[in-house]
């Protein structure tokens, strides 16, 4: 395979490593691929850019034998050693980051700014994942027993998966790889089968570090492929944890595959997240946040803001200003400079959006603005906002687009209880400039999920905190804070290194 | 109800607050009780002690209003003060020290010493949490973007479960309750059906603090039950994390109940502990801590000491050593001070010995000491110690009874081998001397437990560390380290206080 | 020594183990004292108490020869143990509380509240130290090099020396002792000469909990005498670490003399605190606020407020209920209970206080209230405002009384400027509504102080939080956070477990 | 100036920015001088390499008002974006390394390995500071009072002087400025005069960096000088914090000058570092150690290995080992790449060795090996071992060059007293298997160092650890764990958000 791309446009793709033909499987430092063949098409034209022939099970099973070889001798390497390969992978990325971008953009189909954004947040994490590798740090603590040391020790898990989805193809592996590879694990990873060319594009840059420093290829294992790859995964006793991004639905499912082998998951499920915007709020700058929070990558992203909750006092107000702010919204070709919202990842995802508008109208919701798919090539459809009853079953779920429910409130106890009212947890953010408001949105009886913001959006997290939310949204958390305990085992140690063998809590064992 | 005991090695019972019939449910304040009535049956002679008459699921439904009533006035209360009421139930507990103890021995089975023991940890749990108190500390961490505050920021959950099994039936609960409600929850606690009296003797030092200081009663809830009870909590959406101490086979289907209504679990199950005796260890103290980790609380712990990994060269004097200690076992009623074996906790407990001796006999296992029950009163068997292979099916399993498998191997990395080869992963030690040793053992390649112990047995844990196992043992951690913040739901928080709304990553979106 | 109180209002002192005459000196677990004897006077009439027989250098001498023979016991007891001692020091506290608290209100001057409240802060410390025992942790650092663990251990420094001040002649020995103590070190304590009662009860109480634990009493010095053994302790090889409350002017000193033998210090030192009220404070509770801070203790905490920066928007109304509050202070009687300004604590102090209003008036200010020392026994003086120039000379130095000045801002940047303006950097306070402020308050370019609070006042620190401030201040951290490494000796610990030895940096020198 | 090289082995300073003439002041991004001109020479022949202009106090002045300019603008950047600044110039010194790491060699007078790793050092610390950039993170502390938020937050100091020795001319910067840079600070510093050229190419990688990003040169200063210098420095009202390097004689000079105006001090002073090889050690591992100790950079590292104390068992047979390898050391010009003890920095240190072998002689020391310097150009003299008493006057001084003491000893308690036994307190070894020898050697009455090391030499730490020592050799900790913390401003910030003003401790002021 590789013969090199002639439309003009795809010519930077060469560049990338990517072929109008590739090999899905990376697995023991050698390319290989013998399952079906898949071709990713670019949802701003629905017309194929590249095919990628995934992995069989043959393939897996032989990566994995790698893998498992590999595993030894990198938890054994020293953890600083192990933060300058990633260290290196993030110079890797940093010489990719514009071609590698415009690919994630032309793949997925979110607008350029956001693709890049993307890249840069995974070498962010490399640079956080280095300074880290100093700082895995165990702790020595007090023993009540004479000549004995305690401590905690963190050592690697050994194989982590990583089971990524389509609408982030490139920053949620850094996110999981960069801790996932300093803390000393072996990393394999099962991309979305819709974007295997950012699959690849991002593995080559990883395996080509591996090369230079002579380390085994199996250290980190990609294995493009569909729901069967990602069932061995979730079965493969070798992998002690899975982390899954993805829906609820899927998600539970690998959790109890993994927990009945006894292995652990580290989900990223649903969301379903709101703004509150308060009486007090500045209006220009909670639109500007609704805005990329709502039309963002086309509101695909985990942590699009989907609900709307809006003080009574501003509601007519904030809509007008909302309302206008969307007409202004440029909707086009992902790579297009200018687009502010490109289409939809694929044909499933425009059907689910007209399939979730008519679910809409038959709850009783009104269409403020949008509503209607766009008749052009592409996945395209209208931003759009409606007006509907809490009560409305579909506000319960995420509807993957930019669809916006809005609802009015009277009160920050309303706006709380409605914000907290729905299954998942993830994201959350209030427009207010009353510190009262502000710690009781924070404090125990505010917002219920894993990220709680105050005047910006419901997206567009930091990698220095942890990442992930609460309930149906599965408890995981990625990135930054303690996040990378997630990836280790912790294990309780006291020596004895005296001569007695006395009992904690003063026990007396006939001694 | 509410007669005093008559018997006269009873009569310390009154003290606690225990009579001959006892109602079993405390909610909202209320001692209440319309389901079934159990007998509490003294394992040193199978007579009955006192009875309990259950919580129906009417009396639960009704402690969980209260409890969820109390709910928001506990998570406002700040937690030094409620630091404060840990403390006063600490020195409640410290009151009650002999007798409660005592009771733990008498009812549970295990010897005075480990029951006084038992109850001092939960006092030793109460002293760490005050301190608990004042640290239960968020982070604030560096933002990116100019006049953000990144902050993560701990909440309590609002109601934890707990659900406890009948070898701990008092410090488990302390484990949890402890941290539980300095970090701002209020406790639903489920004892085992078998040890009601110290469910309720527990129960009524921590409901007369609450009293004194005139909470409300919903802040701890228990509630004596059987399966039904377990299940309630289980499938109870007010509760968002149950703590279950138990078998893996009952804790995973806890957990899939709990994930399903996308609740959190902690788990401390299954352990099946190994020590390993290298060449160079001290045997006497080897013998000792072996005997106390092999027959203490009658092989009950879920830390006892189920497998002895010898290595060849000390295996013959290893061996020698352990079978003249197990000869000096005096074996007998557990609160009589020179006791040092007592009675296994229940006849059902005493038929799975003895099936497990004919499975061990079964699969070519060889007796070397031991292997029977007792023929007199109350549910008594031979501490026993077995050579069998390492192959053999039973080995995998835990045996709740004092019954150690011996096993010789070559070298140390045959040992780790060994020691990892089951699908628990609670505690494990090694005897040894020598540093490269010690250190090999806690590290990457080492033991794959949660507790990793050198030259002090597999139980006896001290508080300041966290307490939990690996694979089957269910991931859970508890007491110390950073265990609280299980407890605690965290949420990563950006506060923009400036006019200007940058985003993360550099990103421009139509700004 | 050691006939009874007749006066019936000092009947309670008996209780505290106080007589008319006392032995001023606890060494080696023995009172002895053969210096000056110097009467304790209260504040309140200037009448004597009773008198303390001071120790003399030979006294000194002795009790650290015992205190250093103990050191070694001390540090090698487990540090969970050395909590459980200061928990019943906590206790023992708790048992007299209300005598106690009396005891500092009538020999030191504060009101009633303040008296007990220093207790209960002691106390607050001991219960913190308690958990902290189990959790002076260090950490395990990944190292670079194979078979290398790097380690950060804390040791005890061994001996601790604390010389507190009058105005908080218990409390101040409380932050320290249980840090002290819990973290492995001797303590030898100087409390200031003209509250000698308040450090013989309280070394009372810490001594009974040493002779019932059967402790060496070595463990714990009290030595009543002046500047003598404030510079034996300064000059003490044997006394790595002095903690000093006091004056900036001593503090330096004493620092010198520590430093020029490689000891260390740890300074609380002069305080100069504004509180700022800005345009939209709610002016009530600003009010309320600083009067606590300015009044309170007589204006004799180190965190006293002494300067209040008002905005012009709000300085009349400000004033205004400011003037308002300060006619209803009722000054009189410490120990009375509706007493809200006691005494100064000395003659020496009311001279001081008359100096300042001649130096005030002749520097420009205007007394806006009080400004007279009060004609009756005892120290009595006016709680004063006064209107005076930022540029005055006497703005910049701590007049330890109740005298604040008032200034008028126009803006924060102003405001902020104005409360870093002075050499001492101890306590600071905003009262504002707005997030923005509150944030640049607390931020980088906000105030300089260690002590920064928002809409509460100047004093009245929580134990959770580190205490102490910058610049003039000292710099010195007592109580909570990580206070504790102060008292302890820090050691990067690498130990290679291998059989090579590799270096740090890659280097290869010769190998 | 700028005319290039003509030497041909001096041509690669040219890549370096360094010229036969250079200007010795960076400041406000310009580069000038006025002082006086020093030549820079080279200590393997004594002969000059380039001359540097230093600043004049002019010069000094104008670049630290540029310096407080950019200050704020510093301090407000958000920590990430300075710790990107960090990892510019990590890669910018990457660039340099073996040119940099060649110039450190040639001009320090340290073999070229040790001069590339000393480069490495400074890159590795970049690396370490760019993680930690997000990651200098403050707390939330739970508050007594309802409704209040307590926070620990962390502020630049605002500019850090930075005053650094000949034989680190390039790391010790590295330690400090990568830290100080990412916690917000400005840096000021000074080199030693004798070795400018380092200063120099060093400070060029640094403003290419600041200079591509646009940002103020006055974020970082370098003022090449003398003792001038030093003391405007230390002098320095605008510079809270001086981090010194040197001698403790004037390290306490100016520790007193800074601390007279309320600054801090950050001090690493002299070390008289001991290594101990107990009975049971592996001495061929020992011997290695103590001679890359001893001997490596010509025993003029802080952490030089100046005192050998052996058990008398293996006293003989270390002491052999150890001389047989001493007459293999290969003494010579630095940057050839077999020498392995280059010569000393300067004529007078060559003649300070002369005059400590004098004393040596004179205190009843016996020379077993070197004790001459050698008659060649440069500074060389002869690796020497000493047999002297502990009692020697000598010992107790750092004499700043390869001589090595050496003590046999009974016992561990022996060995770790006579450690113990000097005024400095920087590092010290151990070589033993034992892992009761190791835990006291490491425990509360083992070393009293900052550096305690297992098997592995006195010299060569870690940057993850904090790099430091006690006693008279100062105190401070530079590079990794909380070292970032002496670059800050701690503030407790306790925010009220609610409408009531609740004391701590329960107090009630008028209320």
């Amino acid at each position: 395979m590789g013969v090199e791309f002639e439309r003009e446009d795809y010519l930077f793709l060469n560049e990338l490593g990517i072929s109008p033909e590739n090999l899905g499987c990376y697995g023991g430092g050698v390319w290989r691929a013998n399952g079906p063949t898949v071709t990713s098409v670019n949802p701003s034209d629905n017309k194929p850019i590249a095919s990628v022939r995934e992995a069989s099970l043959e393939d897996y099973e032989d990566s994995m034998r790698a893998c498992a070889e590999a595993r030894r001798m990198w938890m054994l390497t020293p953890a600083p050693k192990r933060g300058e390969i990633v260290r290196q992978i993030g110079d890797g990325l940093r010489d990719k980051l514009p071609l590698l971008g415009k690919l994630v953009s032309l793949e997925m189909g979110k607008i350029l700014a956001e693709g890049i954004g993307e890249v840069q947040e995974f070498i962010d994490m490399c640079d956080y994942a280095v300074g880290l590798s100093r700082q895995l740090s165990g702790s020595i603590i007090p023993s009540e027993r004479p000549n004995h040391a305690m401590m905690e020790v963190w050592n690697p898990l050994g194989i982590v998966g990583v089971i990524t989805a389509f609408n982030f193809p490139c920053a949620v592996l850094g996110w999981n790889a960069c801790i996932a590879l300093v803390c000393g694990n072996c990393v394999v990873w099962k991309g979305a089968p819709t974007t295997p060319l950012v699959t690849l594009a991002t593995t080559k840059v990883i395996a080509e570090v591996l090369e230079r420093n002579k380390l085994p290829g199996g250290i980190f294992t990609c294995v493009c492929g569909g729901a069967e790859i990602g069932s061995a995964i979730a079965y493969d006793t070798r992998i002690p944890l899975v982390s899954f991004t993805g829906s609820t639905k899927v998600g539970l499912l690998v959790q109890s595959i993994v927990h009945a082998r006894h292995g652990k998951t580290l989900l990223e499920l649903s969301g379903n997240n709101a703004i509150i915007v308060m009486d007090d709020a500045v209006l220009p700058l909670a639109v500007r946040a609704v805005l990329f929070a709502a039309v963002g990558t086309a509101g695909q992203r985990c942590t699009t803001c989907r609900r709307l909750i809006v003080h009574e006092k501003v509601y007519d107000d904030m809509l007008a200003g909302l309302l206008k702010a969307y007409k202004q919204v440029k909707t086009g070709n992902a790579v297009d400079e200018t687009t502010l919202c490109g289409p939809l990842h694929s044909k499933h995802s425009k059907a689910c959006f007209e399939e979730g508008i008519k679910k809409i109208k038959a709850q009783g919701g009104k269409i403020l603005t949008g509503g209607s798919v766009i008749d052009r090539d592409g996945n395209f459809v209208e931003p759009t906002v409606v007006e509907i009853s809490h009560d409305a079953e579909i506000v319960r779920e995420e509807l993957f687009g930019p669809v916006l429910y809005v609802f009015k409130i009277k009160s920050l106890e309303e706006a709380i209880e409605l914000n907290n009212s729905v299954p998942q947890g993830l994201s959350s953010s209030i427009f207010t400039r009353n510190p009262e408001t502000i710690f009781t949105w924070i404090g125990p009886t505010g917002s219920d999920c894993g990220i709680v913001n105050v005047n910006i959006p419901t997206n567009g997290a930091e990698i220095g905190g942890a990442f992930g939310g609460e309930k149906a949204t599965g408890g995981g958390r990625e990135a930054g804070s303690d996040s990378w305990k997630q990836y280790m085992h912790r294990a309780t140690c006291t020596i004895n290194y005296g001569n007695d063998l006395p009992l904690a809590q003063g026990i007396n064992f006939g001694g």
